[in-house]
């Protein structure tokens, strides 16, 4: 096991009902600028239910963040944000709206040109408006993180950054509130989550045990529960199972003292940004590659993964992990997610483009070894068609 | 799943020589009070690290506190902070010595007869001096989470409280430092995590899938590495998965959303405060003891902790259920600590007083249904013979 620091100070407020715990979340003289997405929070009651938990408060707000938060909407926010001298920020939707709030947190306080903030470890960012969450749609993780993940429409980039500084100090996680997603949303938010825990898993044996079986507890629990979730849209047990996964998926705590991957996400990242697919849909087309194309560096693991997650235990070495890796496929097309890019009607002439943004962006040696090229990244476009 | 909160704010600094951080983790201008146990981190040479990671900072020390730190001894140390005007307070040890800090940390800034702050829920205690630790045992938990057992000798008394305040600022976990514990520690410490999770998991189903599968998990890995910490004793893998999982085991994470027992806990006090049994010993005597009497209330998840921790599938459901009690005792054994009262000499003369003791304390309705009455326990102290 490898040293590590953990650190996740975020409340958590899980359940039925918590939003009538809001008001004592928020400091009673803050200046609370509320964040929302496209208006679902509108239409399924949510919204209201935060104001009138805020009711006598100083609230105003600022909607429209899309999915993939783009840069150019948050810095209106941001321009919002400093006339009205907003001191507590709380993102009312999903890992979008959260991802963009924690950019409007980080870049309200940040002085220069805030897509400079865009950088991995966040080092630029000293310090951020405090902010606070209620979540509608299980999935990112990032409502007890400290990363987001922002998209520059102009340019095509997509980003992350990282910082304590954008840490949320409260979530607040009613699965009651997600009985209304699309099924398309809750397949992505299931798969997400799914590969989150892939990226911090499947990668070399470091003898962290614990680590090793949370992380395979979470992979069983969103094979079981996400198809359910799809049937029953208002289980309670399913919904509440699934939510908790997800937060549970990336919130440090798989991810202590073991090597993590994440190239999956970072060519995951290009498709979005050059072709606005659908995050989850961009994982479930490379994930199921990457486990191909790199199965005898994660052998081990491909094989603890089979038989732990999947109950692969007959049959050679290798037939077992091309069972694992066709089961993974299968729970992706189960969810409802395709899984090649051809069904998305790509055919491949942009993957130059996309090699070249990987390029611009620094993700020229990813994975837990660092050793895929571009190359190999192309190769793996590829065979992802 | 039920309602919860969960919030886990201490700063977690795991692996080799952490304690080159420590500096970091204290305000530099805190009057700092180290405080330990019987010796044990002078002969280990831990508290010469702690003296140098803190070289040229204002800092006293307190040594003595013992195994089930008595409210005796503790009060001591209270009266050296209040002379001192302590601010801040390093506990370099195991449970015991942790457990003592927090009480000296809500103590010190208590007014009134501090032993009123032995209540369950703590809720007399409204500030506590901040404190961390270096732990050098891992068993207790008690490095991650908000509660404290105290045992006040002149009356025999064995009890517990929580609070928030007394939550600890960071803790350093470094494996290294536990390569010299005496066996009957490491035994103590094994088991004791264990039995944290089954207070924790062995109940009743809530469809709480992630908290089963961590629970499971920690169990798992508890079975796997505690009989090779005794052989091996400076295995850093194996020492590393035994404290990350005492940690996780008593944290709140896997009690997030479900009930809890704690009757084997509340049994054991007994036994610990009128026979000085190490608190190990104890648990590892009453819990074969409270499965057997409960099974029928505890049915379902003997079951699915009999097929997923011990593998036992096959036979009748009594026929699983009688295994999964064997093995867990066995378990018990192979770690060298012996699972009847006679082992340790009693031969239930002393029963009558352990069970006054318990109705003085509020013991009389005990275990995740609250229906453990004094003579229920009667019962399974006798048959723990």
């Amino acid at each position: 096991m490898e040293n590590f620091i953990l650190h996740t100070p975020t409340r958590v407020l899980f359940g039925k009902n918590q939003i009538s715990n809001l008001r004592n979340e928020v400091p009673s003289d803050a200046r609370i600028l509320i964040t929302y997405g496209g208006g679902s929070v509108k239409r399924n009651g949510v919204l209201d239910k935060v104001y009138s938990a805020l009711a006598g408060m100083h609230v105003s707000e600022f909607g429209g963040i899309e999915p993939n938060p783009a840069y150019e909407t948050l810095m209106k926010a941001v321009e919002q944000v400093r006339n009205e001298k907003i001191d507590f920020l709380l993102a009312v939707g999903g890992g979008s709206v959260l991802d963009g709030t924690k950019f409007i947190a980080a870049a309200a306080d940040y002085e220069g040109d805030p897509w400079n903030i865009m950088e991995t470890v966040g080092s630029k960012i000293t310090r951020a408006i405090p902010l606070g969450s209620v979540l509608t749609l299980p999935a990112t993780g990032s409502e007890m993180n400290a990363g987001a993940v922002i998209t520059r429409r102009t340019t095509g980039d997509k980003q992350h950054f990282f910082s304590r500084h954008v840490m949320p100090k409260f979530a607040i996680l009613d699965p009651e509130y997600t009985y209304s997603l699309p099924p398309r949303q809750v397949a992505n938010g299931v798969v997400d989550a799914f590969i989150h825990v892939m990226e911090q898993y499947l990668t070399y044996p470091v003898d962290a045990k614990v680590q090793d079986r949370f992380a395979e507890g979470l992979l069983q629990t969103l094979i079981e529960e996400g198809p359910k979730a799809l049937q029953e849209p208002e289980n309670y047990a399913v919904r509440a199972n699934i939510m908790w996964s997800a937060t549970m998926a990336l919130n440090g705590l798989i991810a202590t003292g073991v090597p993590v991957d994440w190239a999956t996400h970072m060519l995951g990242h290009e498709l979005t940004a050059m072709h606005g697919m659908d995050h989850g849909q961009t994982l479930a087309v490379i994930l199921p590659v990457m486990m191909q194309y790199k199965r005898q560096q994660k052998h081990a693991k491909l094989l603890q993964y089979a038989e732990r997650v999947w109950n692969l235990r007959d049959g050679s070495e290798d037939q077992r992990i091309d069972g694992a890796i066709a089961a993974t496929r299968n729970f992706f097309e189960q969810m409802g997610i395709k899984t090649h890019l051809r069904d998305y009607g790509l055919d491949g002439s942009t993957i130059p483009a996309m090699l070249e943004k990987l390029q611009e962006h620094g993700m020229t040696a990813l994975g837990e070894h660092g050793d895929i090229t571009p190359e190999d990244s192309r190769k793996i476009y590829e065979a992802a068609l």
